[in-house]
């Protein structure tokens, strides 16, 4: 699956589940048959901002950086690890990844590569948030007086109630009239948040915030409405098993049909440590284990639905949210990539798994 | 004023005024007689951090860029500015200027750059924050899952009950154990925050959130228990005369006698921007002309007191807190200092003249 036949590029600012700030979860998703220099050029609504822990000051380096033809962005984790590796060795589909996704938008001269960030961020058609955690949002409240135009956000009540009430509140953050706050309801008709892509969006379980309370998230189905491919995508999330819900189990029965039938490009979902010892906290999160269990519950659904050998053989499977590690072990990517290589090797699932990493684009 | 004469060791992490996130305010503050390789290596309580609009992720850059003898803390403006100088350019005051404060620290071969930023991190005796914003809290925030043991957070009642409220309420952050939240009230006596600095707390006016309500930030004078010396820090913090308050004529009175007796070492403050119209609005903050106003005010409390000339000559004045801009004359940082250069020389004020810089010692 290479460029040509990619419906989605997505492009990572950052995707770290900290604690760690700096570059923590936001993407940008748009079709990929369409540049950034043509969206920008011809002002085409057509560039969805998925989560906000990150921003501008990203933007601006990744532009900076192929001026000095260095890759700052990507290197990022070898200044906190010393056995960080490039961002090929974190991918099994090497087909997928494009470094300098902002290369043609950095050969205009005329601009500062702070100006030209300021340009993409003011072509976002939405923003799309799955909760309002810090680490999700942070880029975009910071960076909110950048808006020139009329922006909107996009969640679920749960989510636009708080930003509302807790961050863009006059106390935390002033309120900006240039940000606009709209609902997402769950569980109903594709909605289309930008000119060609359209979102399905479905809640999901992110631990507890008292014994009784359950903390919701959110999962956004993607749909390119002109090859209608699609894209699963999750922002923090648990396993059902965890959270003793259904959530997932819910989503795994919605796509299991766009999987057979081809439609289904990739999953991106987090999976935040490594493996804990029995009875460890695990916050909500995902380890390789959880992870795995989820994936043979949606290979499980697909055999019922259909006798195909190895359904998920090929799926790729995009990793974010990893969170950095303080132990000797160095860069906490090549850990968790090692147990979800041998655990999709134990179970022969086939899947082509993939850490993203910040400063590139995946074309999925 | 060189190292051997100085009092305090400010070491800024951040001092950007925004809308680029990644170097917002953050600050440590500690005697300059002890090196943080001393507070370490002996569990001192000396380091008090100053502001959390950044944290670990710039510590680990910074003793990472040690250790490659580069500096792209420093030299982050010219990532976003063609015509950003060094540090030097920036400070009429050069013998301030310690460049690669974590040098000490950063020779530890046995530990990763992260890990030394997690040791200093939990070095710190307290956090005191002037007001709630997040472009003063966010490192704080995102980093909180490092602390290893109890730490302690300082502000006045408005800054601690946002924080809880607002921020550390299980919707936008978790609430975590190892913080302890602690209320800082205004116009008592000095409070001890680390065995050897002491604080006194004002108040301050940072816009209004509605024609009505005032927005109040604090301003923090601190007195090294030792040799008595003292550094006045303002967070955010807007002109008398935009507020139409006393609320910066108060602190003038206070510390008009600590500049006669030369204790005052120095004065932060923001001035955000350049000059505006006028009708346009400042939001909360000074430029060149509100704050040479400001000091202009303090100079006249002095004379009054005490028949001197130039009261003011050879005070430093340390600048933060300026903004991102995005036209075409570059770094905003060279425009507020020549235009506090040029009204400093037009009032005959003779300050001493410092725009901070991340990743920058000033010994003060």
């Amino acid at each position: 699956m290479g460029v040509n036949n990619s419906t989605f590029e997505l492009t990572v600012l950052g995707c770290s589940g900290g604690p760690v700030a700096g570059k923590t979860c936001a993407f940008l998703l748009k079709p990929s048959s369409i540049s950034f220099q043509e969206a920008l050029e011809n002002e085409l609504d057509c560039i969805l901002a998925l989560e906000a822990g990150a921003g501008i000051e990203t933007i601006a380096e990744m532009i900076s950086d192929c001026r000095k033809n260095t890759s700052s962005v990507s290197s990022y984790f070898s200044q906190l690890y010393s056995n960080a590796e490039d961002p090929s060795y974190y991918s099994d589909n090497n087909d997928l990844i494009k470094t300098q996704p902002f290369e043609d938008v950095s050969k205009d001269p005329a601009n500062s590569s702070l100006q030209l960030a300021k340009e993409i961020l003011n072509c976002m058609s939405a923003y799309i948030i799955t909760h309002p955690h810090l680490d999700h949002v942070l880029g975009l409240v910071i960076n909110s007086p950048c808006f020139t135009r009329q922006t909107p956000i996009y969640g679920t009540q749960q989510t636009i109630d708080n930003l509302k009430d807790h961050i863009f509140n006059g106390k935390v953050w002033p309120p900006l009239s240039y940000l606009t706050f709209n609902y997402l309801q769950p569980y109903t008709e594709n909605f289309n948040i930008t000119e060609s892509i359209a979102v399905e969006t479905f809640q999901v379980s992110h631990g507890f915030t008292s014994p009784k309370e359950l903390y919701k998230s959110s999962a956004f189905l993607f749909t390119e409405t002109n090859d209608k491919g699609k894209l699963l995508f999750f922002g923090d999330v648990e396993s059902d098993l965890s959270s003793n819900t259904k959530y997932n189990q819910h989503i795994w029965l919605t796509v299991a049909d766009h999987i057979l039938s081809k439609k289904l490009k990739a999953i991106v979902i987090e999976c935040s440590s490594v493996d804990k010892k029995p009875g460890q906290p695990l916050f909500g999160h995902m380890t390789p284990i959880n992870l795995i269990s989820e994936l043979l519950n949606l290979q499980n659904i697909c055999l019922e639905k259909k006798a195909t050998k190895h359904p998920l053989a090929g799926l790729n499977v995009l990793i974010i949210h990893v969170k950095e590690a303080f132990d000797h072990l160095g860069d906490p990517r090549k850990q968790v990539l090692e147990s979800l290589r041998r655990l999709n090797q134990k179970h022969d699932l086939r899947i082509n798994f993939t850490i993203c990493m910040p400063g590139i684009s995946y074309f999925i």
